[in-house]
């Protein structure tokens, strides 16, 4: 089987810590192609990035069409992911979506711990976009952070800890979703001082895209071939039928 | 005061439709300036379609910049809007988010009515997003239709009458928004048939914008200049600076 | 375009506050009365002066009826709000009413701040009763607040603005509304500490009315006359048909 | 214990067939007054009718105050309900609250029956503002209905059989309310052709009023005392402390 | 009448506990069988544990069968609260959902307050069963506790009375629970620090369940006869019709 | 990878159906133990059902424990569910819990289909308790069924086929959820009539188990030793430590 994982920004190196997270808990006999978005933005974080992320995803989904089983994409807020379920032919998910469903099925009621308060506002829209808000026990964030993405995992790790204590013990989380691009990876960091299962968004969705790849047979949802203006030819490509 | 109205489809003749309808509500002194997208698709359907509409109104609303007070997205499921809020120093509103918030100003509860229940899962989406579906009475649809949407509304007429009757007698909605692009400009047609007040997204967007173009100050958004790739010169301008 | 502002207390000084304010934002030509509600109380704050205010809130109404194109309720809570728009024949806004629309279209999550959580209760019913409660980040309010309605502005400004800003910063509102009448007016003090676009209710209700009032035909909602008794004259003619 | 019932509306043979409905179930023990509201309108459909049958009902509950060990407000919709709350040293329940919660513990999710779906709004409204709303299975009323209210429970009772039927099959009803005033006393007229147990407001009310007098100590809320103008003395003297 | 309570745990000085705070608000001529489940658990915290509770508490309630008018299942989170409505001919109520239902009765909005939160997610959990969150405030509760659940009411009186306050004046809280076994009978003792009515589980449900004993017919729902395996006779006797 | 499969009745038929279709779409390298309940009810249908089969299912769950890999309980409504996840080292689903999940990530919007609307309460709580019901479009059910259920599937193949067909072009569902014990295996034999992928609750838990117990480490949860009295010994040790 082979998963296609979808970064929606332009950053290469963010592919590879993407790659990596994912092959670490692919079943023997899945393979990963990670990849990076062909045009777009160098880092998702507002709406109006998560506008263009999704034609960008769309292109790198289309590019590589009929040779996977199933796809994730890999960008909190899932860009793109609506659209990719009525074009593409095999399974496609959000890791925000993911996350949100492994969570639900680990913990009677889950927890959403990150770095930043600024990302609150999009992860409350989109846990509402995915119908589980009320599973969710509520959000434990930092403060604003103003240093490098790459490094504030091991910066913030205290903070982190105790976020996850607070969501655990005063809130009653019973699992609690690490989201949020920079936090990718650091779930084993964390998990021994955390009552409860982690949940890192990546992984739950290669899991969780395993499983759909398995499920249901590709049905080509009926298109009507138009012609797109303005946009890169992968994206035209996926409306030319 | 100037208001943009943004077709978010690039067919002009829809864009002369939307502008009719939209200077026969605005107040003396207003005037409407009707925009095609230019580029992205014939029409706007889908979710997929929705995708790529949503960088085709941003092009149009960033390529009037500085020019209008307000702008209006005139296509059904509102793309773009949530960025554009973001991104444009005035107010932005779409058809959509205008119908639900007008009804439920001139009703206790509203109903919907459409001539084709393929629209419903994207309105129900649409009314879901704006958060106000427990003012919603419920949707009201003809059966698939598969002619040509600019000869609809005379063509279902009658059915639409008759679910505006069903709307009003058997769901108790105090106003009924008619829903879908191919109804703009009816409502006074089906009015005098209809005994609640009868809401045109279009119309109430116009309206509505005008109001909020004079009630808060033009308040620029802190915002980071970044290169946006891929994308036509007016949408990368947008995240430019 | 004459809009109608009612003052559900019986407090003169109050309704000269309140007309100052519609004036400020009104729209070129439109004319502004405010009056006095008729009988009642001096100041609304419980459940039980609610009940009061609706009815002398209609006699105000009904006193001025057919001179007017459209009206607000200049009270929090919306005292008479459903019972006006059943028998007045042009729009009836609540300015609770309005600034919920308003904030919810000038951001896509709006925060509620006042000086005290004594109100915060009967804000959160009438949110619910709106239905916009999924649209709000929640409530900041100070501390009971035993002194002067007329100068708790002033005396709290420096702890409105702290709450102000914990609703930007830690909830993630992208719009503020100012509850409560002594509020009222003191948005432009506060606007330039605020990172959002802040909310006075009753000016809200002074655009949407006009948005409003140029929307739907009037329609005389369908009436039997009917005897009431035991209220002042200016009631009973509502129900007099 | 004596348990005050309110009719809210001026009429009083309805005043008889409430206070009968009442004394069929009250305790060994329990007194039943009947009272009918001392002004106001002779029946209460509208919302504007219900606006001033708030300060009757008030009127009625002040009268006798200190008479009685508890209250219901026998009239659908409850009027002036929060307000007693607030202003009446003991227990005042509403009908419909009554049978909402009468219902709720009686079957895990309850139907709703009437003759009429002009009702439809109403009681849906008032299910939401008592928060119970995701207990209801829904809705199901007759068509519109000119006859006399008097006699519409006999002309229309295989009617309501029928009805019934449908909310406990087709919507999984485990126990229906019988709404509306008209449907009063009739519910063992039907009970022997419904599968599920039928829910009397009225009935429901008195037996709850019952328990709810026994359960808390009688706490004077915190009153200042204030002139009302413009009410009869009954409401003025509830403000007055 | 005569209404049985039954303590879902196997402590018989619980039961002693429970018996007495029933037969404290009992109406006269009620007669109150408190009974120890007759396997089981001596003490009901987890989900595991609420699981093993109901057929035990089955159990004590079909060993009396047809000797009670009604019945209290007296331990928070009511469990076989819904199979024992099914199979039970007259009403069973459970102390939570009971005082859900009666706080919502006592005022608009209720709190809840415990001793630890680590009762919190079943308290949440129990209060969304019953439908009822949206009148609730919200939960106030003291940090973890790993003392002696007899004298926890005791231990922790200062601190619970200042969750009482906080319910009260900061969240606005009308009517507040006192949730958790080890706090039954402790509202007398904090009634006069608490400026709204104290709801005690047990108290409320015998009320209430007093009231529905009077208010239906016993209608025994329709069963066929089927052999259970693997459980102590009582509970098999349930199910052999 | 083993996953043991749970079948909380005892009937050895249903187990082998049962078997059967969890093997049709288990990864290669995972083996299937389907297991009978080991006491019980041959059928499990209402609540009171529901509460006997949770201890049922969980002797059997704890007779394999520490065997398996991840388990699935294959009895809609999810029998003793979450007290599994709470005591079971490793991960527990549900098949409605996994056929609800599974759907959404499928589609937007899903419905429910099955042969006959007395299961509609009980889908609809166990819906509401994984907390998804915004996500649903609604029931649609066949008329009572008084058969052979072990014959339903075929009998009412064609009425099935039109439900789905509903529940697709009327509702807007974008995948079909066919529920209820007597349709398992039967997605095959519709799905060539139906638009949108047909989900299967013990198909959708068997590739969601093989997911979920990849994802995270195994975690004892923290557990004090207890006897339970009253059970047989394979429940009894699951609180013994």
């Amino acid at each position: 089987m082979k998963i296609l994982v979808v970064n929606s920004n332009i950053t290469p190196s963010v592919t590879d810590r993407i790659g990596a997270a994912a092959r670490a808990v692919a079943s023997p006999g899945t393979d990963i192609e990670a990849v990076t978005a062909p045009f777009g933005l160098p880092l998702i974080v507002t709406r109006a990035d998560w506008l263009v992320a999704g034609p960008a995803t769309l292109a790198a989904l289309q590019a590589r069409c009929g040779t996977y089983d199933a796809a994730v994409i890999a960008c909190f807020g899932d860009p793109g992911l609506d659209a990719a379920k009525e074009l593409i032919e095999v399974p496609v998910l959000g890791i925000s979506e993911a996350a949100f469903h492994a969570a639900a099925m680990l913990g009677r009621r889950f927890g959403v711990v990150s770095f930043t308060a600024a990302l609150r506002p999009m992860f409350e829209e989109c846990l509402a976009h995915h119908g589980l808000t009320a599973r969710c026990t509520g959000f434990r964030m930092g403060p604003a952070f103003a240093g490098d993405p790459g490094k504030v995992a091991e910066e913030r790790l205290e903070l982190l800890a105790g976020l996850c204590a607070e969501s655990v013990e005063q809130d009653g989380a019973e699992a609690v979703i690490l989201a949020g691009g920079p936090l990718a990876g650091i779930a084993p960091l964390l998990q021994p001082r955390v009552a409860v299962p982690l949940v890192d968004g990546t992984q739950a969705a290669v899991r969780l895209a395993e499983a759909m790849a398995g499920l249901v047979p590709r049905s080509p949802r009926p298109r009507r071939p138009r012609t797109l203006t303005g946009f890169p030819p992968e994206v035209a490509s996926a409306y030319a039928g």
